[in-house]
This record gives structure tokens, sequence and C-alpha cells, in this order.
């Protein structure tokens, strides 16, 4: 069996143990692992490397594709290895680590981060670790259920440890598409012309005297965290295929819309989810991670293909996907992060890009990172790289969190993650507003009355016509901007009265 | 004459006065002009749409390139011709009208506006105006000193007027390079791999049935308002060479740099014209106005090719280059800013961006388009097509304007056009912040002790430090993050003492 997963005949004099790879980390090293979305994360190493440094202290810079599965961001920060960490992460002792200054984060575009190491910026990559289903004849590795910054890690590294996962389905192979952008001034066009476009190759090439342990692991990917389609997630949902049917009524899309992009999380995979009851069809998906909501699509025969970087599912979806992955893999690819998420091929495809705001203001600048402004939630992650240069740049969030206490649109964003200029669409379960070709005075209204819950309407409108008094292309009275926040944080609610709450919860 | 400018035989017969063309237009059209940073706009239909509408009132929509030259959007407002203006404007009469709310102003990245138009997510255009050298044979219009948009708003629009401006000279022929991206499903990759690459047209190639009437015109270009280069503009280029001199011995970059992009206006022109003094050679640029100091390093032996949609210079510089523009013609290209400025090839080409921000914060968030977070300056302009997808993205300003009573780094931007994400390099005349791989603990120091006027550190500072003990990945305290701009307008300054007002003068 390991003869079929090591299939390079001088490299299976590399096989160590966990602990003894863990012993290639020196204090200071950059490392890259493999990781997305909690998907093909390398899983017994950075575990070994927590474990030691448990006994024998060191640190390094932690750079994956983005969020680690089995706990791996919460035992590498609570071991504390981590002194700097990105471009992603969604793990909340990591996060508390991050917000108490403990663990440097930076909050990168998913798109840019291996540019930025390639062109010498940030790093090096001293040591990659790489989750693979096998290592080819040729010392190819090939990823498991998410490609992520895996094969520019493995290129850039001075050093590869491999990670042969027993438990990832042989299928996998043959699913990956490598395709690493050419040198500048030199650079050619990215050839991806179609969500199914093949242009690469199905492993990570490289030398394979730069691989310096293997290690066999068994452990499967965690299951993802989303919650399942809820009132307020399928309203969303609603609102978004009444829109998208208005387009082709409109003449401006067809039932086959463009490609679509959904971000992470529980609303933009319920959003997906409800196109499967609609007249939409033959549709295609040009996205980072694949989600529940991807199959659901599959199996109603809405979705044709799906173009992604990882594959992360809820613990039912995953064990009868993988089983049955043959059966979907004549329609799926798996692409470096570069890639899914490139501006070039973004803006080729025209891609409708669906993703979750934590809140947004009345003129469509969106925050989805930061709570009341200071405290990391996740990351940008790759919403920045669709919604800039997209066809479509949709936002959604619930209206109210909290049992009210929060609204998620407010006068003044109070971190800007997309800007005004980026943001077509924006969503609640209360209605949409579109945004396209209106200026600040006339989004400010729409977003109002058909975005904000109703008991924060009157509210947020007070707020916009005393504003509207002071005059400007963008009217806001900034002593009472972030006045929300600070109330939130003062009163425990962004409502003004506050025995209005329990009717907003 | 004439026959040399209109060429195609049977369009002759549509020369008209201005005063007839302008009587095509309606109330409530939808109208695209050419005209892209002063250079190249119609000028004498819109004179006469605006002494028309002086007599008989009309409102319409104005789509251009980017700002007009010749008082134009100045007479268009004040004759109350406009009800919505995008993507850009840089005019104080218009300012006025838009901060009024008397105008609906749509602040686009310029990359976007024709995307939006082809895809009628705005529009459609009903009549296109378009400044001139000639008519060919075949009936394709030949731009004058810009392109703009002014190709996709022929090709798109209904009618089409032409402005032949019998004062451009005839030497502009063949400068120009039309590429209109394919349509999707089935867009192919845009092939401009070098600011060098021709891979279009030398006209705009319309259906000359479409043209509805010719005017003949005269009236130059407006001359460019940029300042010569002062002692806090030379600082801020000297920060910028030193910089890239580093970049060079840590290997990053060559003494050809990058392709160079470099937003309109006095600072980023005083940066680049700071490279005449500099090592660095062979360089080439990929921007969307050149400006002078294009063509000061031309003749400095620096510069080996610039590509643009646009040619605005100041008026001694506009006289020599135009007479002389023979000799630089083979070093040059004007294109669609719609290519100038695509996303696909600024990440392709790796661009280095230096755009001026009217201030930026302790995070690096840079605000370039809003006074006091509410009125209008200009507008975004291309600085976001470029900041987002280039190698390097600078942002430049003067640290303090008023006499010292603004100071442009500021705990928290009152108005987000270019978040933290996109945001590498900030330099004032005090000095240069390096935030690549930075987290915001890290960045927020060294911009307070590098860009900050010292007039302000301290205060800077302190309101750091405060922030700091309230913990956060960005910390802030809500409650005085937009402070300093309710002080500047309660007392006049951003300054707590205001005895120390003079000192940052």
């Amino acid at each position: 069996m390991s003869s079929d997963r090591v299939r390079h005949p001088g490299l299976m004099n590399k096989v160590v143990s966990a602990e003894e790879a863990a012993l290639l980390f020196k204090d200071g090293m950059t490392v890259g692992m493999s990781g997305f979305t909690r998907a093909g994360e390398a899983k017994a190493v950075p575990m070994a490397l927590a474990e030691r440094a448990r006994k024998d202290p060191l640190k390094i810079s932690l750079i994956t594709g983005a969020s680690l599965g089995n706990d791996l961001d919460k035992t590498l920060a609570e071991a504390h290895v981590l002194s700097r960490r990105m471009p992603f992460q969604a793990d909340p002792a990591l996060r508390k680590a991050i917000n108490d200054g403990e663990v440097m984060f930076v909050d990168q575009h998913l798109s840019e981060t291996v540019e930025m190491l390639r062109t010498r910026q940030i790093g090096p990559v001293d040591i990659a670790v790489i989750e693979a289903v096998a290592i080819t004849e040729q010392g190819g590795i090939v990823p498991t259920t998410s490609v992520g910054n895996s094969a520019s890690f493995a290129i850039l590294a001075d050093k590869v440890i491999v990670e042969i996962n027993l438990n990832q389905p042989d299928a996998l192979e043959g699913l990956h598409d490598i395709y690493i952008p050419t040198h500048r001034p030199t650079r050619m066009p990215i050839p991806v012309v179609t969500p199914e476009s093949r242009v690469g190759l199905p492993f990570i090439p490289i030398d394979p005297d730069k691989i310096a342990a293997i290690v066999f692991t068994e452990k499967l990917d965690s299951s993802s965290t989303i919650l399942p389609p809820d009132d307020e997630t399928r309203d969303i949902a609603g609102h978004l295929a009444s829109f998208f049917l208005n387009e082709v009524k409109q003449g401006r899309l067809t039932h086959r819309l463009q490609p679509l992009q959904a971000g992470i999380g529980t609303i933009a995979n319920a959003v997906l989810h409800g196109l499967v009851d609609t007249p939409f069809h033959d549709l295609t998906m040009y996205s980072e991670v694949l989600q529940d909501s991807t199959f659901d699509l599959f199996d109603a025969g809405k979705l044709k293909f799906a173009s992604g970087s990882s594959i992360t599912l809820s613990e039912e979806k995953y064990h009868i996907i993988l089983k049955d992955l043959v059966n979907y893999k004549s329609r799926l690819i798996l692409r470096p992060q570069e890639i899914s998420n490139h501006p070039e091929v973004v803006r080729r495809l025209g891609i409708i890009c669906i993703n979750t705001a934590l809140e947004f203001d009345i003129y469509g600048n969106v925050n989805s990172t930061h709570v009341s402004g200071t405290k990391m939630m996740n990351g940008i992650g790759g919403s920045g790289d669709f919604a800039r240069n997209g066809y479509l740049s949709v936002f959604v969030t619930k209206a109210t969190a909290k049992d009210g206490r929060i609204s998620s649109v407010v006068p003044m964003v109070s971190h800007v993650d997309h800007t005004e200029h980026d943001v077509d669409i924006v969503a609640t379960e209360f209605g949409l507003a579109d945004l396209r070709g209106l200026a600040p005075r006339e989004r400010a209204p729409l977003i109002i009355a058909n975005c904000c819950h109703p008991a924060y309407r009157e509210q947020l409108m007070d707020y916009y016509r005393d504003a509207l008094k002071l005059g400007g292309h963008t009217p806001h009275m900034l002593k009472d901007a972030l006045s929300w926040h600070t109330r939130l944080s003062d009163t425990g609610s962004m409502l003004k009265d506050a025995e209005t709450v329990a009717k907003a919860g």
C-alpha cells in the first residue's frame, strides 16, 4: 500500500515518525503548511511540533492556505509556537492570541500570499509541510482535499515534509490542476478561460531531493462548522434568487447566470443551496471552497462544473462524497488559491461573488473582519480578490446579531474591508439593495428601507436625515458615526431605546 | 485639409455646427464623452449643449473617461445639465454641486465603467461624443490625446458625434492601440504581456452609419494643473528612491524596477520626476496618465517606453511635446482605460503603483476621496485598479495640510478607499513606512515614527498607546477614533494644543 502512495523509488527511505520530522524545525523559521478551509492540512507534524515546543520552546511564522482543521491552530497557539500567522484563520484560541497581541496576524487577500513569497517581499519559506495522497514516480506531490498555497510552498521551500494520508481516497489523484504563473518580466496570460479549463499538472512538480521527510498519517479532515439553512438564510437566498430572475428578465443574465463564487460559511452556503429550487440550470462555480451546497447543486442537476481550491463538507456529506468521489471527479477541479482567486481569471470569467459581511453601512461599505473595529474575527480571505474584480459583488448578512442587540446595518462600519466602490448588492433577510450606478445619497435610503431590521430602521433613518443636513457627497456626522458601536459597548445594545431590544431579537 | 481628416467618402455631408449637433440630445439621455485627465475631451458640443440648456433646460447623465479640461464640467454644472456624473471629476463647481446633492456622482474604479456598460448594468449610452484627429477611410475614429472610455462609448452608443480637432497634431495617428475584451463566456486573455505590447487597432472601429454628426473644432487641451516639485515632494521622492535602491540591494528588484504607474497630480508627478537623478535605467511605465515627468524621464534617457490612456502636460511642456511628438511616438502607446488599468494586466506585469492619499491612518488604511469623510474631492480614479492588483502599492502625501492645521496621518481615516490589505508603502516628506508582512500593531509605531509630522507625533502616539490598553488585533478607541476630524471642525485644527499649530505649519 505504501508503495502505491510513495511511487518514487528513492523516497521510501525518507519515511520517519512525525516526532522525528518535527525536529527539522528551528526557532525563527518560516513554515508553509498545506490546508485551506479545514481541508487537506498536514495533521501529524504540526501536532508533533506543538508537543515538542511544550518541552523545548520555539517560535515559527506559519503561513497556510487558509484556516486549518483538527484544532491545529488552537494547539499551536496554546503551545505558543506561533509568532506570526498569515493569511487567514478561524480558530477561537488563535483569535484570542491575535487579539491579545501575542501572535502577529497578517490578514491578506488569499491570492496574494504566494505572489509576495515568490518576489521575496515576505518569507522565505524554510520548510513546507504538505499533506498528500501520493508521491508520483517522478517525485511529484499529489495533494489531498485542498491545494491552497501548497504548490508554491513546496516549490519555494528549502525542505519539504510530506504527510501521506492513507485515509484520503486514491480517487483524489487527477483532481488537481497545478499551474504556477510564469516569471516576470515575461509572464504569459494564465490560460484559464472557463471554469473547466485544465492548464497545469495533476501534481506539484518539485525536485525529490528537497523532500526531507515523509510521514504516514490516517487522520481525516475535520468536518465543516456550517449550520444548515434556517428561515433567515432561506429568506436571504430567496431575495437573491428573485434578483437573479429579474436580471434574466432584463436580459442582463441568462438562466446559466455567470460562474459563481461563494465564501466560506453558513450564509453563503445557504444562498447557493437556495438555487436548488430555482429555474437556473447548467450553472458553473469558480470559487475557493466547495461546500455542501456545491454537491447539493450537482445532485439536483443544477450545476455543470465546479472549480475550487478545497472541498470542505459537513460530517454527513464528507463520508458520502469522498466515498463517491469518482462519480463527481469529471465535474471538479481543485486549483492553487492563487489561480482560484486570481484577479485575471475572476475578471475574465465575470464571476458572481457572494460573500458574508459582519456589518455594512448605509453607503455600502463592508466590514468582514473586525468586531467593533478592533477584534479580529477570521480575516478577509478571498472576498477581496473576488469583490474587486468580479462581475457582480454581493454581500449578505443577517440583519441583527446577539438577539437583536447588534444591527448589522450601521451608519458607518467600524472597519472597512470592502469599499463602496466594490459592493454592488447588499442583502439581509429583510431584503436586497441593488447599489449599481447609484450615488451615496441614493444608496442610503434604499439600504435603510430594504435591508435594516425594522427595530433599527427609524433610528438609522434619523441618523441619515440629520447627516443630510450637514451636506456632502457622503453625508455623515463624524461625532455620531461610530456611536452605535460605542453604545453597544456602553449599554450592551446598539438600540437607543433599550426596551425595543426584545422586539429586534 | 478637412478631407485629410475625414477620409471616409460618405461622411463629409454629416458636418454640422456644434449648435446643430447639440440639438441631438434629449432630456434624460445618457451621454458618453471623450476626455481623460483634461486631455482629448470633446470641446465644442458640450459647450453648445450647456448654451442650449440655459434657454431650454434639460438634464443628462454624463459619463467620461475621467476629468475634463476647458472648464467643461464647470460649464455643464453651472448650466444644470448634469443629473448624474461618473466615474471621476476634478472641478470645483461640479464638486460643489455634488456635495450639495444636486448632481448624483458615482465614484468608480476607472477600469470598471465600460465593463458595466457592456453588461448593461448601467447605461445604455444614447449618444457618444468623441474628439478625434481623423476619421479613416473605413469610418474608424482616431482619438486625440486620450483614449479613456471613448472606444466603448462609440461602439455601444446608438449615435456618435465626432469632433474633429484641427489643432490636435496629425502625428497622433498611429499612437493608439484600441483593444476591446472579447465577449463572455468565451473571453480570451488580453494579450498585453509588456508595456510595449500592441494588440489592437490604431482607430476605434465602428459602423460609420452611426456617425450622426461631425463638428470641426480648433481649441487646444487645457494644460495640467500640477505644480512643480517643491522641497516636500522632493523629500518624498527621495525616500522612495532610497527605498527602491534598498530593494535592489536586497535582490528583490533590478535597476529597471518594474513597470511604473503614477496617479494624476503634483506629488505623484514629482515622485516620478525624482527618478531622473537616480541610477535606475531602462524604466517602463504602464500607467493611466502620462504627465510631464514621463517626458522628463525620456529626455534624461531613463525611460524606455510608456503606455498610458492620456497625455496631460503643463502649458510649457504641451507645446514642446505635441510639436515633437513624432520623436517620442515609437516609445508611446495610448490605450483604453479599461486596458491601461485592467486587473489582469496590472497583476501580470507586476506594476509599482504610486498614488496620492488625502490621509492615511496608523494601520495603513487610505482615504483618497473624502474631505473629513463627507465632502467629495475628485474621486478614486484608477488608484484602486492598481493598488489592489499591482506588485507594490505606494501611497504618498504631504504630512500636513492647511498650514499644519490638518495632519494627513490620523488615528482612523474618515473614509476608506484603500484598505490596509491593499497598501504596502506609505510615505510623507518625513519618511516612509514599509508595511509588507506586518501586523497592525507593528504598522502603527512605524507609521507614527516615520511618516507623521513631528508636531502631531506625540498626540498620535498617545492615541495608539491608549488604544493598545483596550486590546484587539487593530487597537482603536472608537469614541476618539474620529476625534481629530471633529476637533478640526470644532476648533479649526486637529492639534490638541492649538499653540503648537504654528510649529506644524
